[in-house]
């Protein structure tokens, strides 16, 4: 039996990808995408990749209609505000947003800087990474997406981070500019964005909420840095293990943590072009590519994740967390490998 | 039942997009794939996104062995020298080289500035090009790629040049990096191709000896300029019709023509921001967009077609025409859109 | 003794170049930079580039103080109606919108649409492009700046309309994000804008005014596309004859026309990888690099020219105009090469 | 008097920074470049943003005659071996090469695996980056140019280095392509070079030399990334300090450190676009923009310094190291601010 999906704010970049992969979904159709300021328009006319692929066209998002599951790729505090009503609409309900990422709501004062509206729902809520939830999606009902750059820097330290082996981390992550949304900018005008190197977060704070949520406390920082790219992210985490770790045994962590994972692919070549993760080799797909190095001098263990910020950062996940909670083979949909070069 | 098919050269850019393109393809099973220099390497040291994908392992070329169809990614001059082993080892050969584009070798000879080696199989090879060529394509048993400038320039005029209604017409093309194969050199080191717009056919030869095949001979020049970009091309093709055309007629024949082609997409907006074919829209993808201007005050008519070089202008048709020969459904295999934006 | 010289709307791009250009000037001097939005502000705060370079502020428009000549770069529109003030501030305008390009005001009501409110001032304006106008400039009190495409299609197709010997052209240009000014929008957003090519203008009109007036009327058609490019415009004229022409002969008209041009410079080479004019070559600089080729199947003749737009297609010719009228050496300031290869 | 000066290899890309910078030069001439393969071609061939700035033609390098001084950008291993001709021909040169960076032929043979050919001259060349070395350089005979990430480390830590600040420093360096020269390879290849966020040295190591024995012995490892970028050095130096640092102190440091050094900017703002360093904003220039930014939970010490890597990190600082040598104005030709945005 299919169930019927409907994405609410499927304007932006994520509705659009969640609109391209849903469509090859075998036990997934959409049933209704919504926008407010595109309504009445076809799909293709934001996303010009999906003209002929589909004939949907944007709907108010007043006028949803029940269906089997919802997405919601609004705005941040949207979706904690009007989630009742998106719960009664649908089964299962899937927020792409920041709102409902953390589980405490202490956290989420802390992070956020404002008091959750509905802190009665964020212990159910499932966080939609299940590299590290699977047991709490298959659950779930209120399922909440990823944040692209956590995402990157808990599947590079997750070997290591569960073997309890990270004494200290600092993340330095690249980022593309599709992080930011369909919404132009300053900061996103071609002129200024193209060819920048523009540390824009030294702190890298809402980021580091969700990797402690998924991996437990160690000290860690993040620093995000955009360069010219309009997908992808790279996180070079800089580890300081709790005890001396040759290339064997973290190449038997990684082994260990990811191979049952069928979307994380171990990068660590001694040789050829490709030896290392790099975010031009997962573009479009959903494989997150880890791997890492280890500094003979000093010790340092340099873990690496490339992920599409779109894909596995975002809508791929999205999908996959749905996938568990309806138990459908997880990879339904999102097998495409990526496209290379591009 | 399931077609087995090899690829030979597989380690460069076609070849890596038939392998993606296979990997999914409903009732084709890749039997060997072929690289000299990366024999015993597995296909993710060429083509990093295909790692876990498939664990397919490059062969040497000389262990070739019989399978249904073959699928040559070699260089010029090789397959018309070493035809008679890949037919005796398959029943149909797909080749992507521009030895067989040509069926007149008097033609061969002007354009290649050489004569061909194996004329006698001229005739009854089939231009892979389903828009143009389906009929012949349903009896082929040898099939050539397309060149991807004579594709866009192909698919661009073809609605108007069917209808006898082009005099004269200069195509200008914007193509991408990755056309010109996966082989470094000074025009493709990174510090002088980024950012270049660098033309460098002014008479586009080659391309054009295609085009007349397939389109008829109306008078047609055409300039190449390189751009700094990976995959696309986009044929801006400005042509002065026989007789005043108004947008209804154009879009009528624009209708007409392409109708009932899975993969050519009209795209001739008002208003949005994506009114005109732009590779950006089909990156991945097997669709060619094509659409039109009309300068009101000289008459002249634009006419413009994107297409991802790799795919539509390389491998995609090259399965597209082999899903013709085949009787498969045309689409097998090829369905996915585009990637955007990246 | 030196020029004091003001830039009014400074924050913007061509701002920007004005104010890096003058600082190195022998003889004029900034006296002050304005900007609405970023009164108070250093001018690095637009643009980075200059930190330390200057300590300029800043100043509100309504405070300009009177000066020996001042740089308009404020809206479409502005300076016509601010005209008076301006000319009696300062007794050299040079006006970087395209208010005062047309000389006739017919030609300005059908290709802007609307009545110019000071006809009476269009007559004395000077085009400020010295290749084209030097005589006028030397007498002129108000210089326009050009037109940055208008300026690669005049330069493109000079030697050859001098000569009469076009019968009828079609102009391609390639341009980039920076020509369409600071402000973003949809069509600058970064994601949108990196890695398309987006024809947008497919009858060139306003542009095509400026041509006319500078090298005479002949049939002009021009398609404009955007590249992945920040700086730069290539025209790629594509013109039929009126006569056959060689090489030769083309080479002529072209040292003929550029002699004694010292920003002209003639590229059409035989060998090498910088054959023919590319506007990575000319990056920052006031060159414009014109060139040809002969197709020999047609006799098309390919004109090509690539300037940087924010200097010879904006600032540097505006400089340069500037320098006729106050009787400078011409290449005052200007000098400096572009920068090879970004 | 005018110094005549002669750059060997001068067909690279620092070489053609050399040449670029020294025609604007008030106190140094070229005499002659040279350049085996592309001798008797003048040097627009290689550097196209040249034509018509300068005449001079590439000769062979064994045509070298005597002069002032010479600018070596010879490969790896040439001028340790070919020094005596040089400074026989020339009472200074300057070897863009790392042959003559490390003083210690101890720390030579390590980091570099081999001998030093000439040890004996190790100890009396200087150091070309006058923020560390300029008393050195004023009686310099010998001096060598600096590693372009060893010069965005040293400039980004050196404020609190000085201080004895440092107990451990984690160096994440993002790279453009023009860093690795003008030689194409598969890893500068366009297409699977742009877009490309390649982790190439996790230890970089040689780089780690230089800063030693320019800043002194703490902790410090370094990673590379290449990104998508043409020219531009981005190092991000997360710094755990020897004692908590507020940004105050932090402040004063780098004004201490700074403030009479020319080429050396401080971007430090709390507001605006640009707030901290950015290659984007010294493409061209001779300027390295040094920032800082504390993360507060932590108390880790970012430190972030940009650079031209073919300018400051190249011909600009062996052109300024020269000066010092010479008694000329340390800035004379060095003082054009970069081209932005680009």
């Amino acid at each position: 039996m299919t169930t019927r999906a409907s994405i609410v704010g499927a304007s932006g970049f994520s509705g659009g990808e969640l609109i391209r992969l849903l469509l090859a979904h075998p036990h997934i159709q959409i049933a209704q995408v919504t926008s407010r300021t595109l309504a009445c328009h076809p799909v293709h006319r934001a996303h010009p990749n999906l003209r002929a692929a589909t004939d949907l066209i944007f709907e108010n998002p007043d006028d949803l209609t029940p269906c089997d599951a919802i997405f919601l790729c609004t705005p941040h505090g949207n979706s904690q505000r009007d989630i009742d009503r998106y719960q009664s609409l649908a089964r299962h309900v899937v927020d792409l947003s920041a709102d409902f990422r953390l589980r405490d709501p202490e956290a989420y004062r802390e992070w956020y800087g404002q008091s959750h509206l509905r802190p009665d729902l964020l212990e159910s809520a499932a966080y939609g990474l299940p590299e590290t939830g699977r047991a709490r999606l298959r659950e779930a009902r209120l399922i909440s997406g990823v944040g692209c750059n956590a995402t990157a820097m808990i599947l590079a330290m997750l070997p290591l981070a569960r073997a309890g082996l990270i004494r200290r981390a600092i993340a330095d992550l690249k980022v593309g500019s599709s992080q930011a949304g369909a919404e132009p900018s300053d900061a996103s005008h071609h002129p200024l964005r193209a060819h920048a190197t523009r540390t824009y977060s030294t702190g890298g704070h809402r980021h580091l909420a969700e990797v402690a949520q998924e991996l437990g406390n160690f000290p860690l920082d993040a620093t995000m840095t955009s360069i010219d790219l309009v997908r992808g992210v790279l996180c070079t985490a800089h580890v300081e293990p709790t005890e001396p770790l040759d290339e064997r045994r973290v190449r038997a962590l990684f082994r260990e943590a990811y191979q049952r994972e069928p979307f994380v692919r171990i990068v660590a070549e001694r040789s050829g072009l490709h030896r290392l993760p790099d975010p031009k080799a997962v573009v479009g797909s959903n494989y997150a590519d880890v791997g890492f190095a280890i500094d003979p001098r000093s010790g340092r263990i340099i873990l690496l994740c490339a992920i599409d910020n779109l894909v596995k950062g975002a809508a791929g996940s999205a999908i996959q967390s749905l996938n568990v909670a309806l138990g459908f083979d997880e990879t339904a949909g999102l097998r495409a490998p990526g496209i290379f070069p591009v």
